[in-house]
């Protein structure tokens, strides 16, 4: 005797229980009380009944997705990653981590046979990529593009830099200050470019000249160099009175400098950053911020990428996440004119 | 005409130049300038050979390696991954990490999976995992543990965190501090029961007793947890006058909890760390703190890792690399007694 209708129905007869019940003990029997499976156990046995597997016991191996970062160290990511992760379980996929900066044609073809002989189903990128790399990936697996993104991509979630990076000009103008330096991140990231616009358009808006000594970019966001590039800046013989970083990492490493300088923050100087990670609480003064949604970031890429893998999603979903100034000590004084 | 040495010393002899020369051309043409390259190809034309691919020229796919880490928000974990990046970059190994805590059957079950549908021929932890998972992971592929370790594990690189706790605590008493807290992470880790011995062999050398209040353990390392029981224990009825905190992260969030309640640090409560991540100095007073040379675990788990893969090393390597005792504002005070 197999498993088919009759004979589960046969057995729920002999036991007594419903055919469901039937069907529970045999695929789901954690789901059935003991006394329950004990009888129905019974009901089989005196019926020579021998289940077959069920193809729902019959685990499939879980698929896999790869996520790539700039750099792990950024704070940035970690609530990026717990964003990711929390959408990956929910859809039973394992999350496998790399850490690649695509800067030529051999890193590219590292990453796609990795993609290969880990037999991934999908990738979230967070890294900056020429537009060829990306069309290359993208032409080969689903891809979702999360915080950084190229422009002609279908599938990302990220935020309104040029936006968020005018509103923080408009707060710094409002104390009164228009010596307002820009410490900015790789310029081959498209956030970087689009910070930089929207400081630059304020710029203009505010009839500001674009001062070059004070328009800085770092080759990646380390505290270490971000101190040693506000040293710098802050020491020269024409010294801003405001600087807008664009991570916290770096806004901390400014108020830093700017302590060992006996520059008095925000009197002398005004300091505003990007991220909203602890950083910019445990500074002091603590730093105001451009607060990014960081854990939706992450959980909305998985979920439009698991849209892209389960339904062969074809709709285009490019997702812009709200972001907030948040005002803390580091801005925080009255409009002088200077 | 095939290759061989009989074939390889032909060429070279027609085109006048040496053996190497000739394998140079064949195996790294990039390595010979483009006379000689194209004289040696004259001569192999006319001799009609006809170049075999050798086999340092067949790309072998990369090797991957897993890494593993309790929880990548903490910024611990950062330096420590660029160790191993460094490590493996110069093996040619593929670096891919996973965010893991070990706690279920589930958990190892479906990390054993991802190594086998991975392909990976190697492994390094830094989560925590009871013996029996441990061993399970052993017997099927190469280990090292990094910085969290298993007693009985045979490779791992980690820190002698009994020791380094007490010379936390040696220096928080001869500051005549007498009520000294602990802020630990969760109790699984083996160095938080390190730390933990640490704190109490030094109490009971120093014929204090141990306060229950003044014994934290938070379920991870995370600024906010470590805020909020900071804030408990600072306004508890038996407030302590210093504290000693496993991460710089928690130190922080008590510095942090300190000045909401108007206790000054360090004259009120000296407080110190671990780890000398960024933190430590962004923190305002800078946090003494306990630095780990974390850029040298990451870069040693990988060595050790790359001898287990590539000569099958069966001897144990078990590294403990020194710490050091950083001191700054937030314990320089005089020594006060009470």
């Amino acid at each position: 005797m197999s498993s088919s209708k009759t004979s589960i129905s046969l057995i729920a007869q002999k036991a007594g229980v419903s055919n469901a019940t039937v069907s529970r003990v045999i695929n789901h029997p954690e789901l059935v009380n003991k006394e329950t499976a004990r009888t129905v156990s019974f009901a089989m046995n005196s019926l020579g009944y021998v289940p077959k597997v069920s193809k729902t016991r019959t685990k499939e191996p879980k698929k896999l997705i790869l996520i790539i970062f700039p750099d792990l160290s950024n704070p940035f990511y970690g609530e990026i990653i717990n964003g990711i992760i929390s959408s990956a379980e929910s859809h039973s996929y394992h999350i496998l981590i790399n850490q690649t900066n695509f800067n030529n044609d051999n890193s590219l073809d590292n990453y796609l046979s990795l993609t290969k002989s880990t037999k991934a189903c999908g990738v979230i990128l967070s890294s900056s990529l020429r537009p060829e790399y990306y069309r290359k990936i993208a032409s080969i697996i689903p891809v979702v593009q999360c915080s950084e993104y190229n422009t002609e991509a279908l599938f990302y979630v990220s935020i309104d830099d040029f936006k968020a990076a005018y509103t923080a000009m408009e707060h710094i103008y409002s104390k009164g200050r228009k010596k307002i330096a820009l410490i900015n991140g790789p310029s081959n990231f498209k956030y970087a470019i689009e910070r930089f616009r929207g400081y630059e358009a304020f710029l203009e808006y505010a009839g500001l000249p674009l001062q070059e000594s004070w328009n800085i970019n770092l080759p990646e966001i380390n505290y270490d160099m971000a101190f040693a590039a506000s040293c710098q800046l802050l020491t020269s013989s024409i010294p801003p009175n405001a600087v807008f970083a664009v991570s916290d990492v770096i806004a901390a490493a400014v108020i830093k400098a700017a302590k060992l300088h006996k520059i008095r923050v925000p009197e002398d100087l005004i300091v505003v950053g990007f991220d909203n990670i602890n950083i910019s609480t445990i500074s002091d003064p603590a730093i105001t911020t451009i607060s990014q949604p960081r854990f939706q970031l992450g959980y909305s890429a998985g979920e439009i990428l698991h849209q892209q893998i389960s339904s062969a999603q074809k709709e285009p979903q490019r997702m812009l996440l709200n972001t907030e100034l948040i005002i803390r000590a580091s801005s925080s004084c009255n409009n002088i004119n200077h």
